[in-house]
């Protein structure tokens, strides 16, 4: 089997435990007698937001579980790793929903928003709440008896507030209909993005999996918190630098980060290095619909040259990342967790 | 000291641990080097939403703790009832943002709603997530070495997740701006009441002082149960009919369930007894704003005497919960928990 069959595999057995999830928590909500439209809603919103993603966060539980365990890893070790990985992907979904409403967004993956579906608008609200709620039933059910189960209730609680925190500084520095560029900073930036992303999308599969593999010390903890927050950085700059840049026909979608008024990578590394003149532009025509304001930001990207800066922070992040790795202390942990995410994104395109 | 002056004394006192928390928590946001518009963003929504209302639900805890204990509260034990009953507070503040943005409520406690706020609208909705996050932070930091600390950690998650199903039917069943009455019936009524309302507002403060006292029976907290939803029902009956026949002078609001499309138990009750010609009117006239369709609506709940089967059903409802309540096994419950909720709410008028 090459890699990418053993990948793919790998995706596949993930994905078949979904439904059971799935129908596990329908039927708790058959159990309590609840109506079927009930029910049937319940199950429209989780068949429309939990799967359908590219799976990353959920699939590098599992990754990270054989790494640790060299590859002995027993069949029922396996389920739960993918029970994991996909309490990830409700939390996910969860968050999402919320996010889109906030952004007003209409799109994801590829379908509409589900705030935009038929009849949803703001019960999308309490949609959420309940994705949210689920995943605490899943970890119940199977985490229950495991000396590590409170550990992973307290992780979900923390993780989920840190993002809710870079969420709220996100929306306060670039709210969706009040462009000011003075708010912005590469700072701030950086900020919101180990919040709102680099915990919950990298530390949280890797700390999921290390709990799994009987991995006590906090101490240890820390050690992968401090490669993996780093490395989500790179991950979202990476985003930010596609949204803008990338090949919609590679990416599967057209970026609108300029249209949207984000606080992205892109227009903070312009605002660092822009003449008044270049800046004076920026502020008239970032946070627009029109395509016409739109190509002025992007004719200015173009003279500060923003793609090539890219390259050359990528190159020095991924010196940085792999010297930090290379340092790292294996007697609890291994290099090659952190090696696994470095060549799953180092120059991708998508 | 008096009955009403006692009562006067353990509300301040409750009162005055909320600064503490909401401080811990600000304390938390700062030592995450969040910048300070962050953390004054966040303070105004908790002070906003957190106190202010009449406490009742965190009241309960300490209420039901001293009656456990025959009086026997240590000011430690005391001081942790408070907490949790703060906890039940936030966790109501988080459900009625969200609440409120669903049902497009205007007011809330003679405030405007916070998504109504000035630069608020659907910012309240990440902010409402943070005060369901702060509540498991506070669970961590006063609850982490007792040996029930797990069984609190459950009790929130289900309750939360039995409330918001509640919600789920409710929205189904009125959406705020589609009536119709088809859709309603006094069963589905009280399915709603018990999931939206009883378990949070009536189950969840006595289980988590049952915690408290050591009680670890699962039949124990059963038979709570058994009580508790149903006393839950016959407040929310009595809300619903205070919203409609109450005075506004001394339920300190003007009721709005007949304008908004409130699966009500009047409506409900009305629905059961009206004449083909009245049921007309009520499908003509319920859910509009204009006066002249409410009085149609009031009208008719005048000839089917909503009024009159209101006191009836008031009169066999106590009578059917003092008999469930006479019933209680005491070995470990007490049925002076029950017999204080009672005494609280029968025959009140706001």
């Amino acid at each position: 089997m090459t890699s990418s069959e053993a990948k793919a595999k790998a995706k596949r057995e993930f994905e078949d435990v979904f439904p059971t999830l799935a129908e596990e928590f329908l039927a708790s909500v058959r159990s309590r007698s609840f109506p079927n439209e009930s029910v049937e809603w319940i199950k429209k919103c989780i068949y429309h937001n939990v799967p359908g993603g590219k799976m990353n966060r959920g699939l590098s539980v599992i990754d990270t579980l054989e790494i640790l365990k060299d590859g002995k890893v027993s069949s029922e070790e396996l389920f739960k790793a993918r029970i994991l990985g996909w309490c990830v992907e409700w939390l996910q979904a969860f968050l999402l929903i919320a996010d889109d409403i906030m952004d007003a967004s209409t799109t994801r993956r590829g379908n509409p928003c589900w705030y935009k579906m038929e009849g949803v608008d703001m019960i999308a609200i309490n949609d959420c709440l309940i994705l949210e709620s689920a995943l605490y039933f899943f970890l119940k059910k199977y985490f229950r008896q495991d000396p590590y189960y409170v550990d992973l209730l307290e992780l979900f609680h923390e993780i989920t507030l840190e993002t809710e925190f870079g969420q709220s500084l996100d929306l306060i520095t670039a709210p969706e209909d009040d462009v000011d560029l003075n708010r912005f900073s590469m700072e701030k930036y950086k900020f919101i993005v180990k919040y709102k992303t680099a915990f919950y999308s990298f530390y949280l599969p890797v700390a999921l999996a290390m709990h799994m593999a009987g991995i006590k010390e906090p101490s240890t903890y820390k050690q992968a918190l401090d490669i993996l927050l780093p490395l989500g950085e790179y991950f979202q700059i990476q985003d930010d630098y596609l949204d803008c840049f990338g090949l919609p026909e590679v990416i599967g979608k057209i970026g609108t980060d300029i249209e949207d008024n984000k606080c992205s990578w892109c227009i903070n590394q312009a605002l660092l290095v822009a003449t008044p003149e270049q800046r004076k532009l920026l502020d008239e025509n970032y946070g627009k619909r029109n395509p016409e304001n739109v190509s002025i930001i992007k004719e200015i990207y173009k003279q500060l040259d923003i793609e090539g800066k890219y390259k050359k922070y990528e190159e020095e992040s991924f010196i940085y990342l792999s010297e930090l790795i290379s340092q790292l202390d294996e007697t609890f942990l291994k290099k090659e967790v952190f090696n696994s995410f470095m060549k799953k994104i180092y120059k991708r395109t998508k």
